[in-house]
């Protein structure tokens, strides 16, 4: 186990109707918040509504933007921070899935930061404050609720980019599972090959000596193999709903990865290069590499990981690494696909004629990937076995 | 699911030589550090001197309080608060394992309160402000490095009694495995017995829909069972007594318990009436309890609960709920005698005089458990079970 720090400090309020507890929270933070959200469900669903009410009632001044767009976009972002600018806001809530929060931390990082906030995603700088942050999630995927971490695009060069701070990590997240009882099949599904993949991004590591944490990475897997059928079946199962909800906080809350380097992440790269040019929602992406990476990663050394995972998370009992490894990977495309997410790149109709430069712009500052080393070649050819 | 909040946001600072970084994490709460620990032993090896070191290359004006008891005694907690009030202290530094947290958590709660402090602990009062507190663990049993509940006890009414308060959470820990390489065996065992212990207070409740948590709880108790023998055998296996150490602080930070009413505790309760009056290692005291506690609660309503703990952490295969559970709580017996643990109060020549009187008193505040709700007489029976 290597030596790490961990803090995890935002403070969850779960469970139905906790956003009656909201206002509370966010007040010591001050009095001036810009609501940002996405598509107008929030406003159908009469949330946005109920989430002012509850902020007026204790006197709190609201600036609203909304038409943020999943993979959100730059321009949304700097829209954002002129707002923060002008009204003097003290904090933003962020009501919505992993792109609205994205694209809010985006926001709460550029307002007092004299450059560009894309400067944060090229790895110019990095965001040392940022305004305090609350989310109400209304999608079970990202963690984005619990954790440090952005990913936005920027239309203009067609790149997908993360940044992570420390600042950047939610103050206040309500977690409502009955706000995700209207998320469709689709969506459903690809959040919870999400929440798998984040733990695969954490499980697949070099590091030895992490059996608390792969013990607990398996727990959170076994959940979702279990609930994720249901939700799905029945989308107002509010267990099945919670569970989910609360796995994918924890998933990526930076507890799985405590003792590690780090996570290996190569697969969301590739993931990131691909939806910066097709929008492609990040699950049904994520759906279509995973089992491919993981193919192309797999190698007598490494293969007793993949064993012990089909072992303690799918029941596969054989004894030969490299075979149990196989079944194991097989075991999560056929899961993937009783969610009805995609295997190939052609189901969701995208051509192979950008593989090449996926793979050099995934590699763009170097190597990707930690579980094993992956140039912009190796990019190309998973990009290609996924086709 | 039942609503919850949770926040942990103690600051980790995980690993060999973490003692390094303690004194600038410590400044921003102030410079005047009172440093509290139990025996010699803190003293002999070097730890105390090192940390003082440090904290006074940064101008970090100190006081020391040693020799705070096993168990720890109110007098103690008196003298503490005294030195705090006069000295003007700043933060509570506790070096140690749970016994000197616990008290160091009651000095800093009882500063600023102008009554008594065993008033937080006969629920007189709740701790609402305290100074903040910093620990350097030294064995990996009680969880108290990373949540907000301390356990003291009064020589004169030879009560042991609990409090909890969120203002009662370290501001930061240090859990550096190295420090636990010289903890004997009994301790080590004991220390085991009192993780797994907190898992099943935790993991044994009423309440339904919280998969997530209890494949997380099972998780945890296999790296007991994997790592307990072998710190044992080997005390300075590094990655043995790391496992050990993370799991001591994630099994009772609070994840565990989310989405559930509260956990059972009625075993601990237990415990506390025993060593109120014999000074018992408290890890020991629930070896010889808690296999009785289960068999006296087990019943063919909660029989499915045991036997869920028995295949997936101890593979046992059993249909048939009852007898499942019957093998699980012969193999948790089991493991824990593997551990050289005592099996009953004779074994550590504790007589049956005061059995009635422990009942009582540990009903004091009415029923105890959740689980299962049990009075003075339960309490006197599971007692009787194990003499």
């Amino acid at each position: 186990m290597k030596n790490f720090n961990y803090q995890a400090g935002t403070k969850i309020l779960f469970g139905k109707n906790k956003i009656n507890e909201l206002a509370d929270e966010i007040l010591p933070f001050g009095k001036r918040v810009l609501i940002t959200y996405g598509k107008g469900s929030v406003v159908k669903s009469g949330l946005l509504d109920a989430v002012k009410s509850e902020l007026k009632e204790k006197d709190i001044y609201i600036e609203e933007l909304g038409g943020i767009q999943p993979n959100p976009r730059l321009a949304s972002v700097r829209e954002g921070i002129a707002i923060c600018r002008e009204k003097k806001i003290e904090f933003v809530l962020a009501i919505g899935g992993g792109s609205i929060i994205d694209g809010s931390k985006a926001i709460a990082a550029g307002v007092n930061y004299p450059g560009d906030v894309w400067d944060f995603y090229i790895r110019k700088a990095v965001p040392e404050t940022a305004l305090p942050l609350g989310t109400i999630l209304t999608l079970a995927a990202t963690g984005s609720e619990m954790n440090g971490s952005s990913v936005i695009t920027n239309d203009e060069t067609q790149e997908k980019l993360p940044t992570s701070s420390e600042c950047l990590r939610p103050k206040i997240s309500v977690l409502d599972p009955t706000l995700t009882f209207t998320v469709n099949k689709w969506q459903t599904a690809s959040g919870v090959v999400d929440i798998m993949s984040h733990i695969f991004e954490q499980y697949f590591t070099p590091d030895l000596g992490t059996d608390l944490q792969d013990n607990m990475a398996e727990g959170i897997l076994k959940t979702c193999l279990k609930y994720g059928p249901i939700a799905i079946k029945e989308p107002k199962n509010y267990e099945a709903r919670a569970n989910l909800m609360w796995a994918s906080s924890i998933a990526l809350n930076g507890l799985m990865v405590t003792g590690k380097m780090s996570g290996d992440w190569g697969t969301h790269m590739i993931e990131h290069e691909v939806s910066a040019i097709y929008d492609l929602t990040h699950g049904a992406g994520l759906s279509i590499l995973f089992p491919n990476w993981m193919k192309f990663v797999l190698n007598e050394r490494n293969a007793f990981k993949f064993a012990r995972l089909g072992k303690n998370v799918f029941g596969i009992e054989e004894s030969e690494a490299m075979l149990a490894a196989t079944k194991t990977i097989e075991a999560i495309r056929a899961f993937f696909t009783s969610l009805d997410m995609p295997a190939s790149l052609s189901d969701v109709d995208i051509p192979s004629e950008h593989f090449k430069v996926m793979g050099e712009k995934a590699c763009q500052f170097g190597p990707i990937g930690y579980f094993k080393r992956l140039n912009g070649e190796d990019v190309t050819a998973i990009l290609k076995m996924s086709k």
